[in-house]
């Protein structure tokens, strides 16, 4: 590790925002010492409530981010927005477009907003996105904001590593809540539908509802005939999961809500639900199971990586794997049976330890 | 690897196309005695020429991969494809709208057509992708066809596979040529204009070469005047990449056409470009480099794999790593300690070695 590191965690134990951008840095980068620097901070992660933000392009998320950062700052609680834009490589920023807005609040001391693009591979991005929080988390923020664009199981996997996930639609992101793959319902602790004053929201809920309901059992078709409340407000799923939460406060049921994002309708509401779901997550181990869920992610990427580096940077293997090719070529040898020969014979380089 | 297994390489080996199908599947899904299979393949491996395609959606992919095989069956050859659907989480099956018109090619028993999703996690697609092609070299097409709509690095990993590619934009993809990331610049060896009737397009083809002029430092101002060439069809980097070429005919500058796939106008070009890459590629040994290449990432997968599971499979490891969580969660340990002291303690299982 550097030296110039124990300047720079003095600056970032003093809560200086320059030290925070260049720690942030270090840790997107993977860059050299960012294990040792990931090691020192340890110990200060684990105090901010994450929240995940996820749904297609256009659904409103980074309006709904603004609205919740600029809540939560009224209630003076330091926000830390991670926002990922994995930005077409055709079409370049185009998806980048709502950043701007952020720009609100970007100015505010208790706020810091930090872009990662998908610059090359995927690969360790969800891994990445959640070191930054931590980073974040050390840094003393309250709450941390995770938002991803959803183009893909990517943005699922990074916003399932917060502590609790929301998933934006609205009425137009698609022709019916059928083409929502398994993952997005899976990953969602609530729902939102954006646009609420659009055609078409209230069927979207509803539809979500069912869906809700179906996984667990229960349709239209076996609920009983309700009384006096009009049939738009009447809501059999929202009944059944009250009952079913009542009977058994362990289990949570989505909440689904509806905003309307660009007048600021609903933000309250989705706030109260993530502090509910919170709360929920403290009493019934959930919170610490995500936590655990996080760290064992993160020893697994670490070793990974450790693997990687070890195996494919050592000149020897560089040199014996071109021998090989030459093998392959001529047909006498194929991928796997070089793969297990080139394990077999890396004990040491693969453990770190010297025989 | 089950028994059933030498029934169906005797099918496979005899041309069945279900037996085909089960192929693909199997290795698609690295389900148990995939690596077995692909072995008894590997010698059958290396005779197709590979192309791959790819571009945002919309841009008319599989529209010109159509024409492609249609011309292609013309002329006898066996064709393969493989297209990939990164679908969005969201949307769902969108972005395969345009696959139904394959269908007018798939009754033809000299073509075969395979979707691969991108369900689940896209780590490995890349690999998966190229060992289905794989599958289809064994079985003795002529032509494999790699398509990806490009809306991430994923897509930009696959279609790297092929021996030729070939990236489709159209006029609307984007504000300006600016808005290409240097990936997609460096991996096509041809650059499709489609749409070629709309307004922009001129001054996309001309963009791109300028862009690819520039690259090698040529720009418009220090290429001389030109003499009475209209100014639409002067062109001033396809002058000093024709005089770069026979200057020195081991390198490639990439192609730069027009395509009117609708009308089916530009293919024969195409395909014409696509062949002289496909000599140039001989003439050069960059055929070999790029066979070698995919070898290299195969054995590179495979390794990755291994070790995966190997260790993450393990009960042992699963206990372990379970007491240090509460050691992480109490701080006296952190997920790098942690990847540390597993690799140094699991040396035979990485290695598959008996101690």
């Amino acid at each position: 590790m550097p030296q110039s590191f124990d300047a720079l965690i003095a600056d970032f134990e003093a809560g200086k925002t320059a030290a925070l951008a260049r720690a942030i840095s270090i840790v997107e980068n993977h860059r050299t010492g960012y294990d040792e620097l990931m090691t020192r901070l340890h110990p200060r992660i684990g105090r901010a409530q994450r929240l995940g933000m996820t749904g297609p392009p256009g659904a409103g998320k980074s309006t709904i981010t603004n609205l919740i950062v600029q809540s939560l700052r009224r209630d003076n609680l330091r926000v830390g927005v991670v926002a990922v834009d994995p930005s077409s490589p055709f079409t370049g920023g185009a998806l980048l477009g709502d950043r701007v807005r952020m720009e609100a609040v970007a100015l505010d001391r208790g706020v810091y907003i930090r872009s990662m693009a998908t610059r090359g591979s995927l690969g360790g991005l969800s891994a990445r996105t959640a070191e930054v929080a931590d980073v974040l988390d050390a840094f003393g923020f309250d709450r941390i904001i995770i938002e991803t664009v959803g183009v893909g199981q990517t943005e699922l996997d990074i916003a399932r590593t917060a502590d609790t996930t929301v998933v934006v639609l609205v009425p137009e992101s698609g022709d019916s809540i059928q083409t929502l793959k398994a993952g997005v319902m899976e990953i969602a602790d609530i729902f939102v539908v954006n646009k609420g004053d659009r055609p078409g929201a209230d069927r979207l809920r509803n539809d979500i509802e069912l869906m809700l309901g179906l996984r667990r059992g229960a349709t239209s078709a076996n609920i009983p005939a309700h009384h006096g409340i009009p049939l738009k407000t009447f809501n059999p799923i929202r009944i059944a999961r009250d009952a079913a939460r009542s009977e058994n406060p362990e289990e949570w049921l989505p909440a689904v809500l509806g905003t309307i994002a660009s007048k600021g309708e609903g933000i309250d509401l989705l706030l109260a639900a993530v502090d509910r779901h919170f709360r929920y997550l403290q009493t019934s181990g959930g919170l610490k199971g995500r936590r655990r869920n996080r760290l064992k992610n993160q020893v697994t990427e670490v070793v990974a990586e450790r693997l990687r580096a070890r195996l494919w940077e050592d000149p020897d293997t560089i040199t014996w794997l071109d021998t090989q090719l030459d093998l392959m070529e001529a047909g006498t040898a194929t991928p796997f049976s070089v793969a297990d020969e080139l394990l077999s014979r890396s004990g040491p380089l693969l453990t770190g330890v010297k025989p």
